[in-house]
């Protein structure tokens, strides 16, 4: 009876990727650890990119960072 | 000072109800663990029913699947 | 199918008062949301006094201080 | 490689607020344990005050009991 | 950046499989989002079975109710 | 009353580090949002190196590596 909890920031995943997450989770569950995927739990989260931060900035100002670039800052995760 | 964080779908629970659920579980850490009340959290988290998957599907799914038939499928959690 | 998180300090809670919990958190959510006993989960953290703060200090350094006054210092949560 | 959850009231915090949280707890990590910035994550999780309780009370009721007298109410955490 | 939470009960999980599931899962968010693995995080909790409670029941008695019937009982998840 | 939740990977933090995580944090939400300290709670997680990955793999196995190599992997976060 595992419970899985996956956050990412609120960027447009759409209800199908969401399901695949899910799906893909509960396999992934199955698969190693023989679990019941009847009562695998998977919550997702996203989270606004003003309320998530790395390298110490939030990721509304990364991502506009990133407009002005040519790709993601040297040192900086996408 | 315990802190006790319930995560259920998001689906009309009201006001009333979640006022129940802070004061049952405050209520709960007082009498079992003799904890002072003044200081216990009850956070509630209500998530969005693609965003919650048991059994490898969104709760989304699960619904509408329970609409056309008589109850719960069979094995899956309600 | 809720999903709910107790937080403590690992101060000696026994067997028997973890499963009071597991028991009144699962009857609470069946008693106001109306949802499944057996896809509820309870899940308990004992948090070590050293890595729980309060009022900006661990409960390791609250509890010495406390054997040292009459009760709980003023303002400070037990 | 650290990983911040700040869970807070929805009560109007602003997103340069939000930017000086996830910045100070950013720097708290590399100054206590020398760890890297660029892979510390804060997550900022802002809780409508129907679903945050505390002394078994919405923080709702809470404020509206604020209100209507000078202060706190003694032994209530603001 | 995501960040993958999953909880299991702590019965036997070997660092080869927690491995598997750090792999499987990071792979998940990268087909899926496209995320960066650089920066997925995947965190494992392993949970004592008196502090993981379903259908009302720590798990250590729904494993040593298990020992003395013939499966998992009827409706109560494995 | 903030809550505030701090995972790190199990490498020997003491109690004076994490002392300096606790008032860190709560510093932080006092004088960011102007949060009452004595309801500001800061629980700090310590993982296993096995149980946290980062990059499809287990912390256990990048300090491995790390010991292989003058510094940090490229690409790898430290």
């Amino acid at each position: 009876m595992p419970y899985v909890n996956i956050q990412i920031t609120r960027e447009g995943a759409t209800p199908e990727q969401k399901a695949e997450l899910i799906k893909g989770a509960t396999e992934l569950l199955v698969r190693v650890l023989n679990k019941n995927p009847a009562t695998t739990f998977v919550i997702i989260d996203e989270v606004d990119t003003d309320n998530w931060g790395v390298a110490g900035q939030s990721v509304t100002v990364l991502r506009w960072q990133e407009q002005f670039t040519s790709g993601v800052p040297a040192g900086i995760p996408a």
